[in-house]
């Protein structure tokens, strides 16, 4: 069963909150794995590696093949793409901060003379409100 | 105190898995906020909140403004720009199950009647197990 909303998006974000968990997706980004093939990588226990699919089954992040035998995991990036989404609307939050500081890193720039000359001026001469 | 890497993505994508917390920085992106300000829509008390914003702070996701007496907290983009690339690497993965939806919803589309008769036809002579 897959969380929907809010909820979801709760359950994506803390899936990913973990790095044996990114790199299983990861692994899964390069085709479908059994829990052994995933396992070992990491050398971390079978039923560790169990409990940190189940989180991302859960979050639907990922599912299950269909060969009853090896029950190979399967990369699913729809849950992805709904929090790129929401992280998206702050891209200009972001883009915003890299152009300040690019304008900071300009102001820092030796000026040429003549144009701080001229602003002072213009503004001597009340040509500025 | 800002954590880095690994560590920086964890903390990221803990402190987004949390509706009140995701709120917060929405209502940050348009502009500093007081603890006060922040606390106002969410019927929280002012500990839980503060809570939250510890969360976000120690993530790097917010700051401190510079007037002490009010001490605002500001939005700080970057992380999210991180968490935002780590996504991005998924991106083919959705672009291809919306792709698949798509062939999968032309598939369901009538056939042309030749082709229709010509299943049955294999169907009825036992073709199928």
């Amino acid at each position: 069963m897959q969380p929907s909303g809010y909820a979801q998006l709760d359950a994506t974000f803390a899936a990913l909150a973990d790095p044996t968990r990114r790199a299983i997706l990861g692994r899964l980004a390069s085709g479908e794995a059994t829990v052994n093939e995933l396992a070992e990588p990491f050398s971390m226990s079978q039923p560790a590696i169990s409990k940190h699919l189940k989180v991302l089954e859960r979050a639907g992040l990922i599912s299950r093949g269909r060969d009853a035998q090896r029950r190979p995991r399967r990369l699913e990036a729809q849950p992805l793409a709904e929090a790129s989404a929401w992280l998206e609307r702050y891209r200009e939050y972001w883009e915003g901060n890299f152009r300040r500081l690019d304008a900071l890193l300009r102001d820092l720039q030796p000026k040429p003379r003549r144009s701080r000359a001229k602003h002072r001026h213009s503004k001597r001469t009340g040509d500025r409100r």
